[in-house]
């Protein structure tokens, strides 16, 4: 961290500091699982409030409830923006943006009255469980997958991009044929769409090709995306392998150069060709 | 096994010990083949009577024999606990409990009057299959899978974690597209259960998106689900492999180069050629 | 092969036999695509009388055709007993078997007026293309395939067995929960037939759940089918692998014990520790 | 490339030459930005006209709008072919080709009146767009994906010839089991279509078995498809690993002890230590 834009803290602002922003002390584990109940709560209330059986009711105790969550939360955003070594950059961070996106719609829908989508941003609460996720034992399980994804990232950009087109234009041939059919191909877009649901092997059904030809070509589809499904499985094992033998390799460091990353059976130093 | 809390047993329990829980013996074996099958019988009548033709037609048989599986089985429990070395531990049991399960619905049913589930809890019976496991040749294979399981266990299940956060979002998302035009998307907990559907490429179809930038983020979620199923295949797949080759290796070090990483089969040093 | 059963043939026999039963000379292998050929046109016929429009219009023309294939598949059936080393064993065989499966349909039909079935054996005419296999180019291919899913055979079976125990278990936990909400669930059978459509995520959506416990119950079945996935995967993947690796093993033989199987890195035999 | 038969250039051609044809110097890469917007705007525009609410909305500005596309691209045509060193190689080649296949429809349709589906034959324009794909950052990914399946073709070939097989011996069973029951299974055509949507996990549920042994055999069929989608994903990922391992590994030999498999960040020998 850089030091030098830290503003200077009270000893009781960093006490704070180290309660609310890390997880190594027994008061900052208690106060993350505190939170991450409370999210998960509020993340329940919002869902149960969408069912129409529970909102006609319940009203009363969700709108009493979403204010108690939105105070807490309100709260907790001053206490990190005041706790915060660097406060302009906690605001504009990215869990910044976030914690102020959670506690915005039930102010926003309270003085100017509330578009129906303001409610549901606040599911976004759950992406806060990202940063708690710090606690948790599986930290270096989450590191890797991430890291394997990370290296795959470029191969299989190349192969949703080449998924993509290929649906366009599997999508095309198949609104030709069964346009006039009167079976749910009714343009090229919802026939492309088709094409994705069934390259996928997902097939809702709810368009389905009826011509003998359309559905010879859609069994050549499905077994096409059958063949190519294996594609990012492939990427993605090769690369989690090369990940687990890394880890693998000999911990030894060179006496001379003092570089690492030797083989098992190496018994002299690549870089330098000194004695291991 | 901790002797010391085991109990005597009379020449007569010991036999029938052999018989019941081992399988080495052709008594044992011969015992756990009827055990199979008459479990197998018990499953695939529960299984029968649930089916409304069967049941009017061979309501009196089915009641029959449910009465001789349910005596059959509670003579084979009494029987485990009697000639058990240690019949508290057996009883409380993870087995224990299966085989006590098995049996008591027939009699709660009988006094009680049954409740409909009851019946079903007779399924349980299944779970007594996985100790017969024992006798079958395919034992290593399972143990095989069963520790590449154990092993990618914590990855699989920050996967899924985040999984369900991620439906949890998307399902949020959809909900707020789709909610105003009567597609099934009623709520956001449906509209949850509908992105795992779409994610996991299973595709019921019985909610499918109808407004066309719905089907566009639902073709985006495929596409995505379609490199997400990468995921869990890489972890398995990678920790197989290591089992595999891990198995193949021979721990043997060679007493003249002290060299290792001999194949199994080797009986001389392939770098030094001296005696293993 | 047994020589010492093996009948004398005249060389007219001989002659046919190479043609009929080898792919090496130029005869054999026109008499092997002449041969694809016609089994391709006569399962292409069959499928097409299957259709009610083609039935009504070709009636007269598909009994023709079939009369022709039957005569000409019943002629080569007894060319292939004629000019057999060994009649018997050719009859008894499993090829055998199915050559007359392909032509007895249509005799049974005309003596003694056909059920609806009986046409339809005759797609296993498509079986005999297997044997016909040995003259692609892709024979070396098929064999690594089918060796590398021989290896993993019992793993897969062990795999399988546990998937049919799940669904039973499943099936019949979802048959409580969704019987009395007429939503398709309508006897344990059935459940499991639902269960094995979701955890395979095929999805058919004929019977999906309405009940939020049930929706909540599909929506954990799908994702642990999800994870399943990677088993058989993993299984296959890892022992195509191994086969892989050992086409690359090194392919001395030791001078001195006249064994192989060396690695490349190996400087003596491993076996009899002499020099390589 | 053979340069005998190329033609003389002017400078002023050979300037445009490479303009057009690559993409090294800024110009190109201008031109290559600018071809691939208008395509996708091109391609947009024909993918609206087949939404009906558009086509009333909009019939003119499309008509305009496809003029415009279209003489941009003739012009682009004959640029191409002016300043080409081989015109007649290049009208004959895949690319050649496809450029043509993107003007022509509209002049068609102009002068003799167009045919429903010439319209859709403009989609094609998206293949061009694999052309421009050699100015992204990603040809080397792409290139390794093309090198995997390349070297995969073979087995995945003999793969789905016995998916062929397979789907229309099982679409067959089916038909026999089905047929009676009015359930979708109209013809064996059909059921081979089914099988294969099956098989692949797709699952449209437009026809789904309703007898309790073709639910039962349909149960069989998912599973077994189950298993079988490990293949390909196995052949994928065998050779992707070959493929990512040899790039790994150098081609080096140490001069003093003749050993290789050196990393390709080595300096030295790991195995004696003397510089590499």
């Amino acid at each position: 961290m850089n030091t030098r834009t830290q503003r200077e803290l009270s000893p009781f602002q960093q006490r704070w500091h180290s309660i609310i922003f890390e997880a190594d002390t027994p008061a900052g584990k208690v106060f993350d699982i505190i939170l991450l109940i409370v999210i998960l709560i509020s993340v329940a209330i919002v869902m149960m409030e969408s069912v129409t059986g529970f909102k006609v009711k319940y009203d009363h105790l969700f709108r009493v409830l979403e204010w108690v969550f939105t105070i807490i939360f309100t709260i907790e955003y001053i206490f990190r923006v005041w706790c915060s070594y660097r406060p302009k950059a906690y605001v504009g961070s990215f869990y910044g943006l976030i914690d102020l996106l959670c506690i915005l719609p039930t102010y926003v829908e309270f003085f100017f009255g509330g578009a129906h989508f303001l409610l549901t941003i606040r599911i976004l609460r759950l992406m806060r469980i990202f940063r708690i996720f710090k606690l948790v034992p599986f930290l270096n399980e989450s590191k890797q997958l991430a890291l394997a994804l990370e290296h795959s990232k470029r191969k299989i950009m190349v192969f949703l991009f080449f998924i993509l087109l290929l649906t366009v234009v599997l999508g095309s041939i198949m609104y030709v044929i069964e346009s006039d059919y009167n079976s749910g191909f009714t343009s090229i877009p919802v026939s492309v769409y088709w094409a994705v649901v069934t390259l996928t092997t997902v097939g809702y059904g709810d368009i389905a090709p009826v011509t003998p030809i359309g559905q010879a070509f859609s069994a050549l589809i499905m077994i096409m995306g059958y063949a190519i499904i294996a594609v990012p499985t492939g990427i993605v094992t090769v690369e989690m392998s090369r990940l687990r033998n890394e880890e693998d390799v000999d911990q030894r460091i060179c006496p001379h150069c003092m570089r690492e990353g030797h083989d098992a059976n190496a018994d002299y130093c690549k870089y330098c060709g000194s004695k291991l």
